[in-house]
Parts: structure tokens; C-alpha cells; sequence
């Protein structure tokens, strides 16, 4: 039982401790939701979490449109003073180990108003955010509950119509497999400038780790990155292109570790040996990680047996096998 | 014209001024091979200028072995004093901006013994190496220029085995396009230490910035990174397969500005729209960014009329048309 980086208990702490706003309705039996696993039926009881903070969240904001109308009443000639809409901001926090945020994410995360991150984003990497900001927890948001996700958006909105510095902090990259573009886009109609700023992606995070090239030359002329996403939870992932079964290509699947064996069958059906190298990484860059190596074949297997959870990164390809820790 | 952050001319200022050891044998002059283009002829320059320069470095070699043997002899029975083999770190400095570097790279660019780097390190990103350290330039990697590939090879692992912390600082991702898992290899097969640090790649700097979501859904559901690169400085990108012209998959070229026009007519005849929403950036994420926005068929001549240079990186599919930039 060592400390998962994707528990939310040690933050909930924290938040309680230092005086912060208590967002969370839950208390620390709900503290992670969703972390077994991705297609997991969880999605109401977020939405039902989110729901009941709404008063708690109304006020916070009153407060802040007060202060904002003080701090413009009591210097109005000042332009930095004046009432503006806030800015958005959504930063990519990298795989999970804290180093590798980026300079801009740690300089955003010291001066940003409000918080807003889910469970990819691990407690060490919250700890870095200043004391003043809010914090708020807002679920997971890959997948399909788009009921949870207005909400996020408009939060959103709420707080930067009301002139706060807003950071949605998001796992890995906010535009691979992250939704940012649908959050980019709400805010961006709404008149709300937004700036997203990258993150290490787990692919390129997980693979430095393990010292797997995601390109080689004369094994590996192209990468691509899949997702293994199922429609509600089912065993069928939906995007699995035929021409994804390229072995002259390294192929990285993100979110996939449920629809594992059917991902498995259809590539090896398609035309990629059985025996293609191929990993399997829970948590990847944080103390907790686990990884699996085995040809394509036996992966689905190997990572039952090892009773992988999410979120857990696959790798197929030649060029896992190029990494030392290859067995 | 303004200052480009792929001139070494800065740098190498500040490496004579500031009484570190200058490893360059050329002069400002020719300060930045390569930058023109990626095909340039200009690699037996470079292969010149790493051998003129292997008296110098030999000498450092020199001093370094008597110094770590000065270490060990005053100081016998510590440890950390004691003669071991350096570590070398291959490390990602993401795309330009050096607000993109990782904690972790800034760590070890404030620690290293040596940090080799070549033309895609901007100098803003060599301005936060300290003081202590030897920079050596070792030109353009990316290619076919296999005789300065080994000698980078030897040299990182004469400076390892005599001790010293070796940084090899590479633009974007080491593993991505970066030729990362060859020196990697050489390394290991000799017995030395490499611990790779994962940067932004430029498909995420770049497409952070311009706001195009890698994936989407119901646009994207994934995407793939594929190099442009033509052998010996032809116009025939050598791995585009067919399966790439996927229209529910968002693609991005390295290194594919040299060979754009036979990329975007192969694309298309392996079935992309010739209307597919494009784009090529120069100089992603730094103060010289420049954007080309345009469909498919038409990418190639506007590239040509803006006279982009080397690094361009390349965006096609119908993603791109969600950028608030688009026209």
C-alpha cells in the first residue's frame, strides 16, 4: 500500500490545512474516483460531487468580483487595476513525476487564482501550486461524460468573466488525448482568451524512463499515438484504423489498458506479427511505476496477471525491444 | 534581421568572455552551418570543424582525468570522491522557448561537467547553462552524416569514462526524430550510464501555441509524427507510407520542408482531400516563429512564396482549421 500520487487525500490535507477553500463535498473515501479504472461507472458520482459544491463555488466567486470591484474602486486611474477579464490557462503537468513540468507551468502555478486539475495530476505536483490559489478537483474528464464537462466549462467561464487567473491543470499534453481542444474552444466563443501550454506527453515521458527511441532509423520511421477508448465502458475500442498495424511504426496507445485484448487480436489480425516487442506502463515516471514487457501476443495475458490499472500506457513496436530494461 | 536563436554567435561570445574553454575553430562567420537548410551541403564543414578542434578537447580531457585523480588522491576513503565513470544524460530542450525546458533539465544544465549542443539549442536555452561548464557546439546530427555522429559518440564517452557529467542537449525530444536511441546504444555497449530527460516536441510546442489540438474528438482520433527526410540531400521523402493519408488522423513532418511538394502531392494521391486544412511553421515557440496557414495542394507554393527556412515543422489534417489562427 504505498502512496499513490493519484490520491487526492494528501491534497484534501493540505487545502484543509493551509486555510485554502474546501472544495470538495466527498470526503476522503471518495478521494479517487475513477483510479481503478478508466471505463469504470464512477462518472455519476462525480457529477453528483461537482453538483453539490456549486453553492460553495458561487460564493467563492462573489467574493471574487467583490474584490475586484474594491481593488478598482480604490485605484481606478491604475490600467493593471481595472477590471478585466482573467485568463485561462490550460497546462500540460507531463506523466507524473514533478520534474518534468515545465519552467511556464511552475511559474503559472505560483501566481494563478484558481485551480482546477483532476486525477491525473498528482498530489506532489499540487503541492507546488502557491498558497494563495484555490484549489478544486474536478474528475476525470476523459471518456464521454459530457455533463461534467459543460460544467467544468463553465466554471471556467464563471471565473474568468470574474477577472481570475484560471490554470486547468491536465495529465500529460492538453492536446493529445486531453479534450483541450473542447475547452479551447467553448472559451474562445465565449470571448475568453485562452493559452494552453504543453506538457510532456506520457509517450515521450515513459519512453526517456525505459530508454525505448519512439523513432529509429531502419526500425522506426514514424510514431503514432492511438487511443484504446471504449464507447461507455465496453470492450471494443473504437479507433483502431487497419492501417494502424504498421510495423515499420512504433505504435503508443493511451488510455487503452481496457480494451487491451481486443486491441491486441485486431492489430495482430491486420498484419502485425504476434511477436512484435511490446510494454505495458502503469503510472509511468512516478515511484509507483509498474511495467510490463512482452511480445504483442501475450500482452494482454501478462498485464492481467500483473493486474495493471489505470492509467496505464502500452507501447508496440520494434523499438521496445531496443530498451536495455527489455528482457 | 533579427537575432535568430539558432545563431551561435551569443554563445560564443559569452564562452570567450566569460573564460570558458572555446571549442570553436570556425568564427562567427560561420557560425551557423546548416541553418539555411537541412539539406545543405554544409556537413564537411562540420566534420572539419569537430577534428580541427580535437586538440583542444583532448587537452580538457587531460585536465579533467588529473584533476579526478587529485580528487581521489587527496581525499581517498570518501566515496563520493572516489574515480567512477560519469553519467551521461541525453536531454530534450523542447522547441525553442526556454520556458518549455523541464525542471529536470534545468537542474542538470546548472550542474553538468560538459554540455554538448547542437544548431536546434537556441542560445537562451545555453544562457541558463552555468558558468562551470564546457560547452562544445557539435553541429547538425540529424542526417546522414555518420563520421560526425561517431566522433560525437567518442566523445561522449571519453569525457564519461574520465569522470565527468555530460550533458547532450538536443532540440525537442532526444526520441522523437532526435537520433537519441543511437547514441543511446553506443553508450550503453560501452558501459556507460544514459539516463534520457524527456523535452517538448515540437508537434506539442508548436501546435500549443497556435492552438490545433493534436487530437479531437470526432475530428481526430489520432496522430502520427513522420520525418520528410530525403536521402543525401534529395527531394524524395523516403518514408511516407500510403497508410499515412489518413484523414481522421492529424499528421505532423519533421524535417519535411525540403521535400514538401513530393510529400503533399503523395498525400494526396494516397487519398487525403487536396482541400485538407495545412500548416508550416519555421522556428516554432521562439520570437522568430513564423506560420504559413493554407489547404493541402496549395501548402507547398505558399511555403515556397513565404521562403520558409529550416527547422519547419509541418501540420496537415482537418485539426488545423481549429485553430483560432486559422484564416
Amino acid at each position: 500500500a504505498s502512496i499513490s500520487p493519484f490520491t487526492e487525500k494528501d491534497s484534501i490535507k493540505k487545502v484543509r490545512g493551509g486555510g485554502r477553500l474546501e472544495f470538495r463535498s466527498g470526503g476522503v473515501e471518495n478521494s479517487c474516483p475513477g483510479c481503478r479504472e478508466e471505463t469504470s461507472e464512477s462518472s455519476r458520482e462525480e457529477e453528483n460531487d461537482i453538483a453539490t459544491r456549486l453553492p460553495e463555488l458561487r460564493e467563492v466567486l462573489e467574493l471574487l468580483r467583490r474584490q475586484r470591484k474594491k481593488e478598482e474602486g480604490s485605484d481606478p486611474s491604475s490600467p493593471s487595476k481595472r477590471w478585466k477579464a482573467g485568463n485561462v490557462f490550460l497546462v500540460g503537468t507531463g506523466p507524473g513525476d514533478p520534474e518534468l513540468l515545465t519552467l511556464k507551468a511552475v511559474r503559472l502555478m505560483r501566481t494563478a487564482d484558481l485551480v482546477l486539475y483532476d486525477r491525473l495530476v498528482s498530489t506532489s505536483i499540487l503541492d507546488m501550486v502557491h498558497e494563495g490559489a484555490k484549489l478544486l478537483y474536478v474528475g476525470k474528464t476523459s471518456g464521454y461524460h459530457s455533463r461534467t464537462q459543460d460544467e467544468i466549462h463553465e466554471l471556467l467561464l464563471n471565473f474568468a468573466e470574474a477577472g481570475a487567473t484560471v490554470l486547468r491543470l491536465k495529465g500529460g499534453d492538453p492536446l493529445v488525448f486531453g479534450r483541450g481542444g473542447e475547452e479551447m474552444d467553448f472559451l474562445q466563443e465565449q470571448g475568453i482568451a485562452v493559452t494552453v501550454v504543453p506538457g510532456i506527453t506520457a509517450a515521450s515521458g515513459i519512453a526517456a524512463g525505459l530508454g525505448i527511441p519512439l523513432t529509429h532509423r531502419g526500425v522506426a520511421n514514424s510514431v503514432r499515438f492511438l487511443t484504446g477508448h471504449a464507447r461507455k465502458g465496453g470492450k471494443d475500442p473504437l479507433y483502431v484504423a487497419e492501417q494502424a498495424a504498421d510495423p515499420d511504426s512504433t505504435l503508443v496507445i493511451y488510455m487503452g489498458l481496457a480494451t487491451l485484448p481486443a486491441l491486441a487480436e485486431r492489430f495482430i489480425a491486420n498484419g502485425l506479427p504476434p511477436d512484435t516487442p511490446a510494454a505495458a506502463i502503469e503510472r509511468g515516471t512516478t515511484e509507483q511505476q509498474r511495467t510490463v514487457f512482452a511480445e504483442l501476443a501475450n500482452l494482454p495475458s501478462e498485464v492481467a496477471a500483473t493486474q495493471l490499472v489505470s492509467p496505464t500506457l502500452i507501447f508496440i513496436g520494434r523499438v521496445v525491444a531496443l530498451s536495455p530494461l527489455w528482457p
